[in-house]
């Protein structure tokens, strides 16, 4: 179902420009119903052929707005020239009388390519997704990789844009922004089972859900390479596993690294009690993940939304309670893939 | 205007399901519209109260849409907390049925701030935007300084998102990327009102129009600096004038430059006869520009959306029949606030 739409903002309300539309419904066989709105306006929708629908509002406060639904497999030419038609019909109806005009791209719904993916602070975005690659449901998560034009190919887990294989901006942004030498140190991935770290580091201890190394590791190679094609290469190891009670070994065996690479999830958006245990996870995780760094060793990992100032704030919080007092920065990065500014943060022992 | 709206694709056809649904709308006291669609699935309106409007529909290919309007000064959470209903009762009825589920973010129309700007490219995108700065018509064109909690102001020119206060990016890649070492050169910036360009130069010389000068120097600053609090500095100086005959009378005098950087347009998207004078200028200009560029000069320029393939394969034809053979390299540079990716050029004589 494809929805054109456009709105105007008019100078006053005018009750007659609607009935200049008439004839164009009329030619187009559209059945017109008008319904009562019990003084909230005109309202009238349009029954056409094909399944063609077209609802017309005029509020009290001048705003006009059009909506034209189509099916999928209807002559999208006719149904846009149609829309061009009410538009210029309107244009010279209410010539002098338009204080704003607005019209904005086709919304396509249910859709086998589905191309809006909302950001983390909750905007509606159109991704120039033209294909899916795979769409896979693992144990833990619903795992899509799909297509877009400029991003290359975009790792999408339950519905949140992970990362794309233009995203190196992030992968550096997680390791320190190039200004760490990583030559002949420990380093503790946690997560990041698209292998876009792994790719950059070179020793690494890595847990993640299978499903998403196999996707990766076949369509995301432009931010994987070729480190996932084997669990253990000559310096690193890939341990596919629960990361609490492998750090937990750590923490008892005595074991540290260098650098700890949290790359598992974003800060929890709600503050919802059905998030509470992903607040404690991420608290459990903070806790273990300080143990097993070194005096001297960083703590890298990824906030959210630069616009999610209270979800940030909290996790800062959290920061100031962890068994070990620690200090931090933040920095904020724009990550291609994701239309929105993202925070990432560096923690030290202090 | 608000527009609530999700979508179902389903296992079959299920046209018993919305009658599960219609109890909702009696306890709501909507009144109920059927339309005959001919064929093309169901189809019912339902008006509510305070102008309320829910579109119901169930295709033959098992899609089923619900839209819900809601005029401004309603009450947001209520109209909310009916979609929620819909939605949970739908789980219900659909239970082991449901293929996908999608509800997108609301869609504000006419709204007093508006969010919506579409990318070159034509996509849909919400941006961050919490008030307007400025808006004023000039001459020329429409100018608008919006805030975005992310990016800062945003100069958006003809309803096209030109410089972000966030956008050093953009500056920096139609600079040469920190590759140029700009001391002792002469630069001759076109364009560029928004003061970006010029804030990171030397010496230069610039067209603009006049207004978007003023709305910048006291929205823009984060951009422009201080450098368009005077039209002429020590080493730099402001011409808000057409800058075809300024660059005629340079070709006259023989007057050449270490660097020429075109920031006025971006590359048309359309090749439509409309379009035909705004090609025909970029060739004008290219051609002038490259007449006043020293043997050993480079010229930088920005494309056009990284998607738009043709337009810039167009343009790169175009550099193909100056006057001057040049050669040319691109980049692709990710613009914070542009929510694409963008292509800059660097261009060079034979």
């Amino acid at each position: 179902l494809i929805i054109l739409h456009f709105w105007w903002l008019l100078q006053a309300d005018c009750p007659t420009t609607v009935h200049g539309l008439q004839s164009i419904f009329q030619e187009q066989e559209m059945t017109e119903t008008v319904h009562d709105t019990e003084g909230h306006g005109y309202l009238a929708t349009f029954i056409g052929k094909n399944g063609r629908l077209v609802i017309l509002r005029v509020t009290a406060l001048g705003l006009l707005t059009i909506d034209l639904q189509c099916c999928e497999g209807d002559n999208i030419v006719q149904v846009e020239n149609l829309l061009n038609t009410l538009e210029e019909k309107l244009r010279s109806l209410l010539h002098g009388n338009i204080k704003r005009v607005k019209r904005l791209p086709a919304l396509t719904r249910g859709a086998a390519v589905d191309r809006y993916w909302p950001t983390a602070d909750g905007r509606l975005v159109e991704y120039d997704i033209d294909r899916v690659v795979y769409d896979e449901d693992s144990a833990y998560q619903n795992i899509k990789i799909m297509h877009s034009r400029q991003f290359g190919n975009i790792l999408i887990l339950n519905g949140d844009v992970n990362l794309a294989e233009s995203d190196l901006p992030y992968t550096q942004a997680i390791m320190g922004r190039g200004k760490e030498n990583y030559a002949g140190k420990e380093v503790l991935i946690l997560g990041g089972g698209d292998g876009g770290i792994l790719a950059e580091a070179v020793k690494l201890n890595v847990y993640i859900d299978q499903m998403v190394i196999d996707g990766c590791r076949t369509h995301m190679r432009k931010a994987c390479g070729s480190v996932l094609d084997n669990l253990k290469g000559e310096c690193y190891q890939v341990l596919v596993e629960d990361c609490v009670p492998v750090l937990k070994k750590y923490v008892e065996e005595g074991k540290t690294f260098d650098y700890v690479i949290n790359d598992l999830t974003a800060v929890p958006i709600s503050t919802a009690p059905e998030e509470d245990s992903t607040w404690e996870f991420l608290q459990l995780i903070l806790d273990l993940s300080i143990k097993v760094l070194r005096p001297t060793g960083k703590y890298f990992t990824q906030g959210n939304s630069a616009n999610l100032t209270e979800t940030l704030a909290l996790y800062e919080e959290q920061l100031g309670r962890l068994s070990c007092p620690v200090d931090f920065s933040k920095e904020v990065v724009c990550v291609p893939s994701y239309m929105e500014l993202w925070v990432f943060y560096t923690i030290w022992k202090k």
